[in-house]
């Protein structure tokens, strides 16, 4: 395996063209790989968003993570580091970092307050530390994208003691909901919804790991429990397993949402038939 | 010229953020440059994907190009590799490969078939080859990833001769349908329709290329022939021959698809007048 | 800080998969980093598109930015190379290149025609240079590309003397209109709609900056005046100033645009209350 190169990774629900200003004020400090995860996060939704950092960024080499949903932006809300393992996540402190730090840290991590100056900044330049508040409304490219860099040439091990960054307790939690499991019924809640209509729960998929073949009844109605996709007619609706480990209700080549009438929040209640 | 970079390019339909995990597990491997091609290809169409995968492919520098549209995702359909010239495809065997495979190798090309492991994988680490079955509905992760980032470090004369690639006769074929030509008329085929709207036909280029300037008539009705959109007004529908040197449907500043009333598929006769 | 290299961005209206080739083609001369910056900028609108360039190119260090709005492409329009300061633009001269030109170099700019040759090309070798015109409707793969990548290995300095690049003072301009701001009253336009839906104007945010907290009539409806979003309750609309420094018609958590009942490009009459 060859030695891999430190990278920072970008996250927001930004679409276009607001990322490209993060990019670009990373790049005036640093030339190293810049990959986008995703700017389609869904906007100002911050449970779901932190459920999407839990999905993707956990399959990343050590990096620094910058992720912006941030519906606070210019109020007091602090800016924050989430040290967890060789991980650093950067961004607002509204808990959408929590979930995805727990995940990369084994349950364990630090928060360190992101120090902000006062000031007027004029022009592009945003390589001052600690960062001006240059606006009210873009700190992913004022405050966040500046502290990522900062974050990416510091040793983490030292970020304690790097000036703009202070050690805190207190910082916004989040935690998805638990489901209600019994060894024949499950009541969920519906996390996210992703762009091919599947409806994801925070059912363990293991409830169901061994009963593929069998139908299942959600909500009262009964469906078909597949290992895949494929297995089921195309347009017909089944249970399956995500690639994030949770039961699903999805449809083959269709929109598993529109076809069992869930949305993302909603409960939904699973009995093994 | 430069000596120039080896590379990964990532192709597929999995719009946001799902792409991000395949780049994450590529990066478990290799720090070389990932270039995205897209990921909005048509959902889960094979033919109007492979389409779009000849149109860009050709264009890079000899690559590895991972490409996942994969509508038997979990079935027993096989994961391939399809060594053309300089290049390496990697995505399933369903077809989407073969018609850019033929390009790349002007007409020749190799098959291996990436060989699985059943078994658990717990966590995120995908760096076990050849690849695990971790989840029945995201291959993209689990086994196109890892079989990108292995072809990219294993000398493409020698994969015949690596664990986990098996060179096999047996996969699914496609090619796109011939359009029947004469002198003055030619019936053909919409292949795919772009985010313009422009309507792009298998109809040669060459058929029409000095007859710019004149009327054609589609499906009957009269359009002028012009060597590029803003030939006519804002508005006006026009033939002409698009960047990949077929005829196309389009329209100036408008979509071809709405104004000559056509969709992908579909069938569309051409008369010079 | 340490040295950064120097780069190239790329900036459409292309959507997907367009843009890919226009990188593949770029990589056929350079392993440089290619930064994306968007492929989602106003179908075939220039003068918006401008807007957008000089809101996000500004904040790069040094590079070669390709940009290419090109409703014209195929006609006798010309594509030219703008250097300003250490940055070159490359695209079509169809003004949309000049007001982020002028704001790169400070007021001041330099313009190269770029020379191209008929002649058909076979196969998708596009290294010759100066390039030919293998098509008359996809300049940004088989022009502009190639033009970004000899600009990018040419010393700014040498473009005048390089062959392909001819300098000239007849280009497009482009000039966003100047609002009309008197103490209480500002008469302005709407550049662009974000896809947050704020709705950008031309009035600069120093024309307010010191009235936050209280209220202001937007075309003889009173509205509250803030520093960000959050400062008002979610769905309600607000005047506040935008990242950009320029006065922003928004509403937290909603549309400003929808709110406002306004569009890109049309006039807009403010009075401080």
């Amino acid at each position: 395996m060859v030695d891999l190169e430190y990278m920072i990774t970008l996250s927001s629900d930004f679409g276009s063209p607001y990322p490209a200003a993060m990019k670009a004020v990373i790049c005036q400090w640093t030339d190293t790989r810049l990959i986008d995860v995703t700017h389609e996060l869904p906007r100002q939704n911050v449970r779901t968003s932190a459920f999407w950092l839990c999905e993707v960024l956990p399959y990343f080499p050590p990096a620094v993570h910058l992720a912006v949903i941030d519906p606070g932006v210019g109020t007091d809300r602090d800016a924050i580091v989430i040290r967890a393992g060789e991980h650093a996540l950067v961004g607002p402190d509204n808990g959408v970092l929590v979930p995805v730090g727990r995940t990369l840290g084994n349950g364990e991590f630090d928060v360190f307050r992101i120090e902000t100056r006062e000031g007027s900044v004029s022009g592009t330049d945003r390589t001052a530390w600690p960062p001006r508040l240059a606006s009210a409304t873009f700190h992913g490219r004022d405050v966040f994208a500046p502290a990522a860099a900062k974050v990416y040439e510091t040793n983490l091990d030292e970020l304690g003691e790097t000036e703009g960054f202070e050690a805190t307790e207190q910082f916004e939690s989040l935690s998805f909901p638990d489901p209600e499991i019994s060894e024949r019924e499950a009541s969920g809640t519906i996390l996210a919804v992703d762009g091919f209509g599947n409806a994801i729960t925070n059912i363990p998929g293991d409830w169901v790991a061994d009963q593929f073949g069998t139908q299942v009844s959600v909500d009262g109605e009964t469906a078909p429990l597949r290992e895949t996709y494929a297995r089921v007619d195309p347009g017909t609706r089944l249970v399956t397993v995500g690639s994030h480990g949770n039961v699903e209700l999805a449809a083959n080549q269709g929109r598993g949402d529109e076809a069992f009438g869930v949305s993302s929040g909603e409960m939904v209640r699973l009995s093994l038939i």
